[in-house]
């Protein structure tokens, strides 16, 4: 690798020499100007990034933690992170956490270490008081699909609960009686959330919910199909399922075609999260809109904001799921 | 954020001895090291992972540039490298490029300006020159999905040509004449041998492809709806059409679907890449797989070899896609 000790060698003068006309922090002449130039040139030279963040304390790059970044929920999720990076001109830091505490810990501590002063956390394994201890060291930290108490003028989360309501109530609207649930194996707090959601609705409506009535599994294609195939085995005279998310949906529906239960004239699916993949699947997904890319965007700038100390508003930032109705549920 | 001037300070020491302590680089007494360890623990410091790295002119981290993290292929392309990246306890850093040559230059730029010493490139846009440029400075870089002269040691590509013919073979062998082909709008070189591949076979089969018989658009599920609904509005009385990608075959299905073309009775259509959303069709995708995954690993460790001085085999790294047959191919 060049170092500024070639260039320096190259063109003949001090290392400070060079440092000084690559940082414009001094006036040299031109003709020390046009032979340190013309030496960066010809060697290929790249200031060292590490040297430039070990002497400011602190990074260009922002960093970004996610559970996947191949699972196409937190690709989104990445992408409106980036979108912000691009526009401040921030490099982009990602890290997986691959549902794991101690992945989880590890890769914000990674970032910590690399200095990125701005953070965005998806976080779900680590304690609260564990995430708390890492946001009073680091100003810039924000969390994404989580509130923590205290923080919330840094956290920027939804309303799961609220969610898992609006999906069963159209279940429900519908006719349908006998619901079930696709869970996430993940017993994270939007699974909990969801789940209380759709157990609320239920219940206000006088249904009782069967014990034999939730399968869990892996939240994606796999699991979607792992959990319907394990629900219809139960044979439960079930009419309609509501799924944690628009991955288990889709597997789910795969099964119910191969076992030719007509969607949604015989059975009907909601979904969560409307990622591209609801809009491919035949009969179309109804579901239940995350607006990831929004609350990406704003954890961002919350981020870079309050890395620069800019005050925030003490105003938290939840925001609020909905229906999306397209063509997997049916009249019971 | 807490600095090693900090730590020293509270354990009443030289910024020389925390150094020594926390590197193990000289014998310091047990009273030294315990006070040294506290302060650490107390003021919860990290050391400086860019100091780390502007002293050894390296870090511990493996960059990977691709297109856009968020479409599956390179989801699937950076979990490959990431894999071994933990293994191999190195941190991620990923750009993306979004098909433009001047941010595919900035990223590789900004990974290098790191010092990552290991970088796996998805590089479309830039010239041979530029990239072998770029690989002359970095040892440690590879190439993916590309083959440049002379670096081929260096770069891990894959068979597109071949994949191209055995898709068209498959539908030809079928009995199908009046095969369309869904390109994409990027002219990289993937687009322009599987188009190829297409035009040998169906040239080998002494079929003449119509002029109205190809459709171009961007690479995913919309850009194949709407390729899909040109080629049907052209009514060149088609029977098949091969994908350039799995998204666009997607996107094409729903098309068909809609229209009421049942598939594979009326109508038969292949992709390429054997992304998971293949499986997750109605019919299943008959598709051409691409080895990402194997691919993104060898990459990933020829990075690791080459950034670490370790000689490689001159041979290159050619990959062939094999036919995957599932549901979307009838007889004609």
């Amino acid at each position: 690798m060049i170092t500024i000790r070639d260039v320096a060698r190259l063109a003949g003068v001090s290392v400070a020499t060079v440092s000084r006309v690559l940082n414009n922090t001094a006036i040299t002449t031109p003709e020390t100007k046009a032979v340190v130039q013309s030496a960066v040139a010809e060697l290929g030279y790249r200031p060292n990034a590490n040297a430039q963040a070990l002497a400011t304390q602190s990074s260009d790059m922002l960093g970004v933690v996610v559970m996947d970044v191949s699972d196409p929920f937190f690709g989104a999720l990445v992408k409106g992170v980036d979108e912000v990076a691009q526009r401040e001109r921030k490099n982009l830091l990602i890290a997986n956490s691959y549902h794991d505490a101690d992945k989880e810990r590890k890769a914000i501590e990674m970032l910590i270490r690399q200095r990125c002063n701005a953070l965005i956390v998806h976080a779900k394994m680590l304690s609260d008081d564990e995430l708390v201890a890492f946001m009073h060291q680091v100003p810039g930290m924000v969390l994404i699909n989580r509130i923590v108490p205290g923080y919330e003028h840094r956290c920027v989360g939804l309303n799961n609960l609220a969610g898992g309501k609006i999906a069963t109530q159209l279940l429900l609207d519908k006719g349908h009686r006998r619901i079930g649930f696709l869970g996430s194996n993940h017993q994270i707090e939007d699974q909990v959330m969801r789940q209380k959601g759709y157990e609320t609705a239920m219940q206000s409506a006088g249904v009782e919910i069967g014990k034999a009535w939730c399968a869990y599994a892996s939240p994606d294609l796999q699991g979607g199909e792992a959990a319907m195939v394990e629900l219809l085995g139960r044979n439960q005279q079930l009419s309609a399922v509501f799924a944690y998310n628009d991955a288990m949906a889709a597997g789910a529906l795969a099964v119910l075609k191969e076992n030719g239960i007509s969607i949604p004239e015989q059975f009907s699916i909601v979904g969560f999260d409307d990622i591209p993949i609801a809009r491919y699947t035949s009969p179309k997904l109804t579901t239940v809109r995350y607006p990831i890319v929004s609350m990406a965007t704003l954890a961002s700038e919350l981020a870079l904001k309050s890395a620069h100390q800019t005050p925030l508003s003490t105003n938290g930032h939840c925001f609020m799921p909905t229906l999306v109705q397209r063509w997997s549920v049916g009249s019971r």
